[in-house]
């Protein structure tokens, strides 16, 4: 039925990416026992009962003692301990995946916690998400259709990257492959600084003294537009860290842009204001278009 | 069945928000015959053709001609014109309302164009829209629990206002009345600003070399938070404009604040990164909520 087999599969970090990956492998029937990692043990019983996970871990090493897949979906923070705390558990032929939405500070974060880069050890990001967190919020779905992008290292080796992206594609996802800076580069200019930019806006208004009345006023835009705004803050102040290098060149440019458009508006310069508008209707129209389904890049 | 009746509705710009307005009166038996007024013949034709109006005019004088009722819904730098073209031509007892999404220059350009301020000018903005536009887009439930805003001048007579708060409800609208200057700084917070911050992000984007790769892996976050930069550049560079004073202090107090937030960042400060992403999911998760549909504010 499936191109994957995987006997064991160990997810550290029990959430919307890791609960809809396990969801998502069941589904295809490519999974036999799913053990699930995390901190806390009532969240870890929750995801049993909804038969998410087969078996419950508090302890990583523990949890990925005779799995031959690995999918350590924690935030990027963590990831390091993550790897130190499974690298004398792992059986030598478990192939050892993440979801974080960085890639070069996972790359650093495996190369400081397992001592060097594993054969084994294929860096990955699937572009899905909503701004629900959690088991909860897991579907099996929740991966079809999205892109996820791997970004393997000079050490990974062509036998787990086959299996990694067989996975993934049995979750119904497009897989690709991309450098990890440039991975880095392209989800900071469409995630990470659409993030900044939500956020920094709500901030702003819920910091006016009206903001009670401003709220009131807002319509379907302002909550399309600020969506994104409700995501995890823990999650995505720890992306924003790890992607600083690539994010803040953007970001900066960004800003420098917004300036000019400011002294266009304060000047009465319509043209530059409705150039600026026409160009970006006509990239958003001919690249985005209608695709949207309140579903969030992460 | 309904508690407005309109005997002869003249609608000056029959696109979305006109062609919308129509339809609802319609559905709710509220109006006899609708006059369309619009500049291109074969759009109105057209709008006459999905039984928007009844009769076609070009000229605006004709269109309001025994008229009791006219919205105006052009594009708010089009306002002084149309309302020096009507003025001669207006029915004493016909109530005059606009749908102009910043009510100041809406005032302004009827004191030019009337050269007073009319007893049965009533100044009105329906928080309502899609980022597609044209009678094509247009449909009658598109106010339906949606605010309607009326901001009365000094001149504004209470029959008037009645009848132009009865003819909103009627399209399912909340009805509710601000002061014009009020209505500009919400607005402006609201909907302009994100309105420029989106156009600006895509623009920026779009201008960079790797456009095409970079959009290729934008998500439906990306998606949800660029929509109303699908919206229409001449509208809302219009609409920039004419709010340019509320716009302003609260866009120089987002740069200001998103400038913070990168030194934050290029600071490794997670504390305050957080501390702001906390602070604007908190806010919007009280008061923005799921209520959002896809459509947009204009």
């Amino acid at each position: 039925m499936s191109e994957v087999s995987i006997r064991r599969l160990a997810v550290i970090g029990v959430g919307l990416i890791g609960g809809s990956f396990a969801r998502a492998l069941r589904a295809a029937g490519a999974v036999d026992t799913v053990v699930g990692c995390g901190r806390d043990a009532a969240h870890l019983e929750q995801a049993r009962r909804l038969g998410v996970i087969d078996i419950a871990e508090t302890d990583p090493a523990a949890a990925v003692h005779g799995a031959d897949f690995v999918l350590v979906a924690v935030p990027v923070g963590a990831m390091a301990g993550v790897f130190a705390a499974i690298r004398d558990a792992l059986a030598p032929e478990a192939v050892v995946t993440d979801a974080g939405s960085t890639k070069l500070s996972v790359i650093a974060a495996a190369e400081t916690g397992f001592g060097t880069l594993p054969e084994n050890f294929v860096p990955g990001h699937p572009i899905a998400g909503t701004e629900h967190s959690g088991v909860d919020a897991s579907f099996a779905e929740l991966f079809r259709e999205r892109r996820v992008i791997l970004t393997p290292t000079a050490a990974t080796g062509p036998a787990a990257l086959a299996r990694v992206r067989a996975a993934w594609q049995a979750t119904g996802a497009r897989v690709t492959e991309m450098d990890g800076a440039h991975h880095d580069e392209v989800l900071a200019a469409t995630s990470h600084l659409p993030h900044v930019l939500a956020y920094a806006l709500v901030d702003t208004l819920a910091r006016m003294a009206e903001r009670t009345e401003i709220f009131e006023y807002a319509a379907g835009g302002f909550a399309d537009f600020t969506r994104i705004a409700s995501s995890s803050p823990a999650m995505w102040s720890d992306i924003v860290t790890a992607n600083e290098s690539a994010l803040l060149p953007v970001l900066e440019r960004y800003i420098a842009d917004l300036e000019r458009l400011r002294a266009a508006i304060a000047q009465d310069d319509r043209e530059t204001v409705r150039a600026c508008f026409e160009r970006a209707k006509t990239a958003r129209d001919a690249f985005v278009g209608d695709r949207s389904d309140s579903r969030n890049d992460t």
